[in-house]
């Protein structure tokens, strides 16, 4: 079996869309506006036949981990009502898709963050998409300012009670950051990668996993900078006097979108085939055909294939088997 | 000949230091303070001869090129006179060094920077380094604010006038973030690496080497996530509709900080070999000895010496030949 664990609803139905203009119009003229949108179920048919399906079927993926459009969570827009109601629409999105390709799809929430409010305040929907609508997993935004980061890290206790009811509910977080509003960072091209290295570092740096030894997060995008330069960081917690980054790996997984097989060959030679989990975040932030291999860039699977050095057990460890570890109430689901 | 074209003077005399720390109480009263310290040639002797000349001698290095502490750049402290005073009497430092040691460090200068300020104003500071010091490189902070991105990106227009002093000067520019005010970014372990991979994906978005054909610039820290990541960027600039990156490459560099072997091979496997240079930011971020190694992490010529696949030229490229070619003024001077 074959799990993407990050896939994101990027081919969202019109009504969504102009559902979030008109939100945030409503939202510059003072007011909030609740999800008033329909959207009807062959609307939301076609947008997967035609892509994540097709996708899944012609590169043989079983199943994905599915998360509304990370990019379109912008929780630096308008304020915790607007993100709570942005929220809700989008994750009911979602559970639309798993309800509707049960075999396919299964959830992954956004969370209704917002700078300077309370991470708490994402507590009711976490519990609403995992309890009421079967969703796995969530997306943690590191950034909820979108490219200023001009909030606490990971590790302030200030995210503490929303650990405390994530550990509870026993779904992981995938460290996610959104789009960016700083014209200094492309989102998909710096601001996605620098979150991940930027997380991982924080990580280090604190001792987030002694208060919670249960709580798991998932870095995307192969980590971002971390595994091309794990020397740097095994010195630097060896220089802090921090434990082992092994320690960390006890929490920390790393998923495969990497999009080039030299880069995943250094990952799974680098980070133990137990922290590695199958990945390609289609459809994401690269979309075209790499002319040197004539197969999309997004393909990961043929990277994973192509490493001579994997055996077909680490293969399946990294293909299921540890998704299954990471997401229990996956394994649950399939069950 | 083996030259590391990025070493820091991380074992500053006390009288620097010191005068640092006058000088931003000094402007905390509203006054600024000028270079007004004394330091003894022996005490500059004895800080590199223990410390920089030591471990050259010890890994079989023949020169660096020197430039002041990074992190202590701070260009976010005091205002334009502030940064003005304190670059100069950095700058000084360098000299003094290479002054003492003409065999073995050649100077590249900290620029005046000042978040707000017009970068222009570095110039007077730059000419004076090159033309009366006899600097051959200088290092440019993209992110002056420290650690918030509060100005523009390295390709905005108010650039312009520093980059065609630069190439009139023939200098190449390390593009090299300094300490962190933001506690969401570790310097070393976040910030340095999010400023290689942001400045390069700033460079995909824009022209600014068709601008300046002859402008280069070394991305340090073997080019941030940039390499592992090489088929995001390459699939990126091929979705957005830009040039391939063999065009971008005909102007920027990375270096050899990287802290472990399979991240050098990664690196030389996926960046022509024309493009890579000898590097290892000693004293810099990472101090230990790896036990797995039983060297220290920073010592990068050993994983070059170790990558099989490497034949003597490429090495030979690597640890000199690039350097003589991207810094004209090292190679006159060495003639």
């Amino acid at each position: 079996m074959i799990i993407d664990c990050h896939g994101h609803y990027t081919t969202e139905p019109k009504g969504l869309l102009d559902y979030r203009k008109r939100q945030t119009a409503a939202y510059d003229e003072g007011r909030a506006l609740a999800p008033d949108f329909k959207v009807r179920d062959d609307e939301i048919r076609e947008s997967i036949e035609k892509n994540q399906l097709r996708i899944q079927r012609e590169r043989g993926v079983d199943l994905t981990l599915f998360s509304p459009r990370a990019g379109g969570m912008a929780h630096h827009v308008g304020n915790e009502i607007t993100s709570r109601d942005w929220t809700r629409a989008c994750n009911d999105m979602i559970h639309r898709v798993c309800t509707l390709f049960p075999d396919n799809f299964i959830g992954v929430c956004q969370l209704p963050q917002s700078p300077g409010v309370d991470p708490a305040s994402c507590i009711p929907e976490l519990v609403r998409c995992v309890e009421e609508l079967g969703f796995v997993g969530c997306n943690l935004n590191p950034d909820p300012s979108d490219g200023y980061w001009t909030g606490p890290p990971l590790t302030d206790r200030s995210w503490y009670p929303l650990y405390e009811k994530i550990v509870e509910l026993d779904v992981p977080a995938m460290v996610h950051v959104s789009t960016s509003c700083n014209p200094n960072f492309h989102h998909t091209g710096a601001h996605y990668i620098n979150g991940d290295t930027t997380a991982f570092m924080q990580l280090i740096q604190a001792d987030l996993f002694k208060d919670f030894p249960s709580l798991r997060f998932i870095i995307p995008h192969g980590g971002g900078a971390v595994p091309y330069h794990w020397g740097r960081y095994r010195g630097l917690a060896q220089d802090m006097g921090r434990p082992p980054l092994s320690e960390l790996l006890k929490n920390v997984f790393f998923d495969t979108c990497v999009y080039h097989k030299p880069g995943i060959e250094l990952l799974v030679e680098v980070i133990p085939v137990e922290n590695v989990l199958f990945a390609s975040e289609i459809v994401g932030a690269v979309k075209g055909v790499d002319p040197e291999t004539g197969f999309n860039y997004d393909d990961t699977k043929r990277y994973i294939e192509a490493v001579e050095t994997l055996s077909g057990a680490a293969r399946e460890m990294i293909y299921s088997g540890n998704a299954l570890k990471v997401y229990p109430r996956l394994a649950r689901r399939l069950r």
